[in-house]
């Protein structure tokens, strides 16, 4: 498909997709879409997603973007669902919306890493930026072009798909005080963050979903991350590991829509919005729902048990694991102009954004919570 | 009109604008809406706004929002957009969208404390919730609902319009380091925020935006706020006072789209639809712009003048001032049984996001702050 990769075709799209985030100049001048006939057409759209039938937060997003798009098109638009159970590929999404087999998915796109090594860069990056900081870097700070750079020679569009919040460093049966505390733990923790464990000693391991409890409870694991309490609690890891570790790996991780880019272009402007904006609110939706489901639930998980202890890594160890994501990170942009070109696009975003954060929400918890 | 208010009224609009918000049981089951011919009907609304022409930030979400109605109705949605310039009252909104005068309006809830007390609580409070937290509580936490108790009587309804992120403190020319350097301290900081300053011995004093810097140079006034560095920067504050300290007043100020109640109840689901959809998101991507503009602004702010000194209150005087916004805020619940459920409301939820906040992004970002 590398042929189908056309740098101005590229950026037309892009700008058509974030035309209307831009200011106009005059009072009412935007509106220069000429009214039309509205069309009795039906468009019929196939999604498949990773996760499982149900699936709380990452499931209602999916289904509030397609009922807002059946609705604003007075039911002209209809998205078929497919959850992982049904089409039994959660990591086939990538293939299937490329080859046109599904017209949309909804997944992560740091799960296509090892096809395609650019699209590691667009959920979130250990030592990274939070959400907020993130989808400023998406909207204003290049971010959804880089995107596209990296999705359009597979026939794709990304869009941002909702964001889980910070994630936590996860739950651990024994007490991190030092590098020494790493060496050989067993911890599930896939990934870029797992590659990073190992290169300072531990050791990542795979387990399904469905046996991490059991694994945790048993000593098959030492350790695992998974989410934060908004998707924790129902896991029930809090009832078999003491220390619950904050995070440093997934400051902000915002899933995708994914959209065959053919598909896309064949469709009238109208449908095209509608799409677009229906995606990009149930994006941001979900992230406040996280937020919500976090802090109920964390709520309910302290007075339940309240023998949890929440620790931070202590600075030798969280050194040691960014000083290897940065030298991963360098093999990285060495190798690739692209690559180097989305890290560095992040890396001083990150420094601008952050130095902003530092005097505004950074220094607001910080001087409340000395408060009475 | 306080006739109108019906309890079983407000709660089905509440449950319908609402309704897509909900998680549904079954894969593709909330697509229920009954495909119907499109009509050729066109709408057309008047909005009304209390910002000057061109005014950034804001002004770019109120024209995305029209925007974004307009492509998604194919041109069957036209809101023609009045800045004060045009209708030469800029705290006139509420009344003119109440009287239908306008259809639309955007403004901030908290100008209309004065008419409607509780009006107050849904824009920011001091020492209250951040925007993520706040947008929690909006969607998820009960408190849209509680905003349209409020505005339903008065023929509104009230849609989150944009926030402009954490708040700055304000410009000083002179450090305060105790209460005493409060006392007579002339500022501009209007509304509740003032008047809690009052109370600590400041005098707040209202001058016109165009007179603030010379106020500010000439030492008319000690100090003053405005908003934070995605707007202060061309007002040019940081060229005449050398502090810049750190917020407490407004920390996630959320402005509002009002909309008058019976010309929304009787339009077409679909329209009613893109209108909320398109509110929705302006709102959400005010948000990321106004993110955006701070990191930049502030960062060339530091570049063209590194002798500005940020800072934050002592302990002293953010207590103090603490300790007599909660009396004010007891006193205010005491009085009417509605204030007291929206203040035990946000208090409640405060306390919930704030612990998880705490153990994720302020845990985040006070130990990436330790790292190399």
């Amino acid at each position: 498909m590398k042929s189908l990769f056309n740098k101005g075709a590229v950026t037309a799209i892009v700008l058509l997709i974030t035309a209307t985030l831009s200011g106009c100049g005059e009072d009412n001048a935007q509106q220069s879409a000429a009214p039309a006939t509205p069309s009795n057409e039906h468009y019929n759209f196939r999604l498949a997603h990773t996760w499982p039938t149900n699936f709380p937060i990452f499931g209602d997003a999916i289904h509030s973007m397609a009922t807002m798009a059946n609705k604003m098109s007075n039911g002209r638009i209809n998205i078929t669902i497919d959850s992982k159970n049904k089409h039994k590929a959660p990591f086939g999404i990538f293939d299937m919306v490329k080859s046109g087999q599904y017209d949309m998915g909804h997944s992560g796109s740091y799960y296509w890493k090892g096809k395609v090594p650019n699209t590691l860069y667009f959920t979130s990056m250990p030592f990274g930026m939070t959400a907020e900081e993130q989808y400023a870097w998406f909207y204003h700070g290049g971010g959804f072009d880089l995107t596209q750079k990296v999705y359009a020679p597979h026939n794709l569009i990304s869009f941002p798909g909702g964001n889980t919040g910070n994630q936590m460093g996860g739950w651990f049966q024994k007490e991190i005080n030092s590098i020494e505390d790493l060496q050989g733990l067993k911890m599930r923790i896939p990934g870029f963050a797992g590659e990073i464990l190992a290169k300072v000693g531990g050791k990542p391991t795979n387990i399904p979903a469905g046996e991490l409890y059991t694994a945790l409870e048993r000593g098959t694991i030492d350790a695992l991350e998974w989410v934060g309490p908004s998707l924790d609690l129902r896991m029930g890891f809090h009832k078999v590991a003491p220390y619950y570790y904050t995070g440093w790996h997934e400051p902000g991780s915002e899933m995708q829509f994914l959209f065959n880019k053919e598909k896309w272009e064949s469709l009238p402007a109208d449908i095209q919005e509608i799409l677009r904006v229906s995606m990009r609110l149930a994006a941001y939706d979900m992230y406040a729902h996280s937020y919500h489901e976090s802090a109920v639930n964390w709520d309910s998980m302290k007075a339940d048990y309240p023998n949890i202890q929440v620790k931070s890594f202590p600075n030798e160890v969280l050194q040691a694991m960014k000083d290897v994501n940065d030298v991963l990170i360098a093999e990285y942009a060495a190798a690739d102009p692209l690559a180097k070109e989305i890290i560095d696009s992040q890396a001083a975003y990150l420094k601008k954004a952050r130095a902003w954060t530092k005097i505004s929400d950074q220094s607001y918890y910080e001087t409340m919570e000395s408060l009475q």
